[in-house]
């Protein structure tokens, strides 16, 4: 960037380049500078190319120990929406499958079932948990930051699209956050909190790699 | 609502009912009082129905001038969605369809296509235009507050789910905002913005209606 | 309230009550109508014992099943820090008590120990796992809506007081939103999402009496 | 308010009053109801009237111990900037007058002068002083929250416009809240602040009318 | 900046340099650096001349298609507004000049008659449209995102000063977005906005130089 | 930082390093490119020592004019906290000391008295003006931009911790800010203010070595 031309808000013989406008800033993931965020592209490499994103196009593969995967249209994904406040997700589904019990730090999520049959359920500060089976066009919310979960119900493969009001909501998956960490959290804190053996702790763990 | 419970963060004698947690405000779209937003429903008349909507199942009618329709997922039809910043829409195209330039003064968008093939473009406020032709699973931005749309141009019916960052992000739509307003804006006032004569506003006025 | 006296922003002879000034919004937590937040107490009730709390005085009862106990010092109970965005509790902890793991779905955390030993941890969404044990004076930060714990590892008792940036941080304490809500969560979902059979989780149910 | 009507986002058949939109929330001043804000007119009582302020035609009287007077276009007297987030002032100064220390607590400030010539300064939470003086069509800026004062140096009369990114700033007016508060601050604050005797502070409070 | 010193809160010998204290943030426009917003200048390099801009003192030129001229006091022309939230700008009217339909993604706009007597107007999300005819002295506010525009009805010259809460608003002009973008919106998507025929659109894209 | 991989929500093949998922953003103090904010830390940088901070062991010195000390846990001495909008203090007093009359431009201000006795009082923007006199446990609340002081009223020593919704709040510490600046704010403006003559000024900022 060579510095910001002044910009009247109108008038035909001034039209500008698109630069110091700030619509948007298109993250650049590979800067030498970290921020909260990310800085932007220079203005010069902006493209059309970089508000349109294919990553939804394909189904997921959901061969793990949860039978899902989520495919992310976030901002380390689709750097274009960088700083905007908003991404999607792809949710994908084996029969049986479950995207386990998670929240997102920094989002409240939406979402909107394309296929399939799906137990939808949060659960509030107050431990009250609200569910229902969804069908095809069936939409959804969850309040930021509270512990949800879907999972497939029906006979066949599901899947559905999610939105989150964060470029990049972020999920403590519990599962992997308890059992799964590195290093590991002291089997002390798993047993009290879980009030279990350290046989049962050792267990999960184990199922998970660690 | 009769007063809030003292709630202890945690405790097992002491899982209290739903209210006062605030973890969200379903709203109360017939209270007496309106605010920014809209108040809450009383506490003891959530129900997990609240957290569901299933307006998104039909495909919407597109016997209208522009050949298109959007249901909105919105505080409106789905009062769980009021204070969580967050909404989606169904738009649904007929072959030519067009959803015509607008803008969202309250929210940014991303969409994602699910059937179809739809021209999607949005214009900086420095006037660049960025557009591209969007088949199934692809996905788009449009930055807060900028004049967007999308055209039908594939052979058959197209259908598309949007998101937004605002639980009522408001849609100000260019040729009914400038063309059909009560009271219509003064002629004066469109012949110097568009630099045409007064035949040519008085024509586009009396195809909507005005 | 009868309506708002014209305020000057100074001018001696005009010296005014100290109503219209929304300097703060002290919650009435039995009004009728319920919004995001509470209602405001007529100013003509406001006093200053209203942005004074005594909760924190004496040491909490930590009499339970994790041997700790969170005093809050929230809107619910210090109705002055509605809608100031901010709000202290005090936890006790008897000898090995444990704050089980849990995230604040609406605030940053830190922190400062004041007697005892605790070790304090947190975990990232990219499941690392940060720690330390501190002693009186020592503070900590929870990045918002990330699961953490601290677990007294001292000889005696422990206790400290902790600062969120939200009137009504909230708290989804896992072990009872897991495995102690109302409804109950279905076995099915848990025996997939920590892999293991229907026993484990019937037994950690019956202890948190679900 | 009678409910909310469904709005499709266009489709000209379906013009509908201009209620539930929540573009703005004119504010009810004299509702039943406080809530951090104002409660909104009902939507049938909202004309375009509430849209402007004819409050600053007149010259403000300036007959005080200080030579000023600002003529507030805040949400209290303009009350259809309530949760807009903006409003301005005129501010009115007698040859030698100043509009004293003082610091907005909700608000950045920006002004320009109209009419004569102004010593415009503000002060960093570093102690650092800095200042200019202004005359017709020159802007400065305070930072939120900053200490900051202008005083008119100029041969007769000035006057400016400021705005601010609040619909109500509040003013923490340093003489009057020092010096002129019900129930007085107690000397031994202000003499140990200020390092001065008690003779020095009850001359000034006596200024003050206190 | 070599590095941030410890600053406590006061404490007489430790009056530290005005760097590290964050009260602003004065935009460094070329940096090799690209944020949302800009990065600011090394406080070294502050001085008291960042925080007073000069750039109201003269009349805009009117001369051009819509008569009117737009002169900016934001980020872009007054560095020191980065990040504070706020700019104002003076518009400048000649008689029957237009200050065209546009909207500002990023701000609710207030406003002040100078001189001279200007139609006001703004359409909703729901197409009322609300409008005044002021004089000088006269305030006027339009809601975030709004389409709005000013006409000089008076007959001579006419100036105003308008305030945003947000550094750089942003316009959306709505003809030059329109009908002037680079690269050209097609003329099917226009022809079915407006339901005109293509000759329609290409009069006036040929206004535009389009 | 050599750019961000893919991070897929969850997967136990696929288990990422700490990077890019901006849960936190520890300041790097001594980044040669300055922001609102600090920029982070590499991420390969970040260990669990950032999260944690000593500095609140140690009694302040409270051997200056006033009588006190603030020791800061913000983004200056504790990175950790940077973006994630807390910060904690430890206020230390002197028989006697005052914690003068301050206001902080960007935070709430909560805090609990540890040891000792101390009158807590702040004055709200209508000049009214609410105080109470603390001991060990007690809690106050500082609305947001409010003048407010802390004086020891007990015997001995007296401790406070207090806590803010900002990384770095900021303090117009009023004595300092009003007679010990750099440059000086010149009398006139002073002696117009209080109402007294330069003797008086001149007195008071000698007291600050001005």
């Amino acid at each position: 960037m060579a510095g910001c031309p002044l910009i009247t808000t109108f008038g035909i013989v001034e039209l500008v380049p698109d630069n110091c406008i700030q619509d948007f800033c298109v993250a650049n993931l590979n800067s030498s500078i970290s921020v909260n965020g990310f800085p932007c592209k220079p203005d010069a490499e902006v493209t059309s190319h970089d508000f349109f994103f294919d990553g939804f196009s394909k189904e997921g593969n959901t061969t793990n120990v949860f039978g899902s995967r989520v495919t992310p249209g976030n901002v380390l994904t689709f750097p274009g929406l960088n700083t905007l406040g908003i991404s999607m997700n792809r949710v994908d589904f084996a029969p049986g499958g479950l995207n386990p019990p998670h929240s997102h730090p920094r989002a409240s999520e939406t979402g909107v079932v394309i296929q399939g049959k799906l137990l939808v359920g949060f659960i509030t500060t107050g431990n009250v948990y609200h569910s229902k089976v969804l069908t095809a066009g069936q939409m959804f919310v969850v309040p930021k930051g509270l512990v949800h979960f879907q999972l497939n119900v029906g006979e066949g493969k599901a899947h559905a699209f999610t939105a989150f009001n964060s470029h990049l909501p972020g999920a403590a998956v519990l599962p992997l956050n308890l059992f799964a960490s590195a290093p590991a959290i002291p089997n002390g804190v798993l047993t009290k909190a879980f009030q279990v053996e350290d046989d049962v702790i050792n267990a999960i763990k184990s199922k998970f790699g660690s």
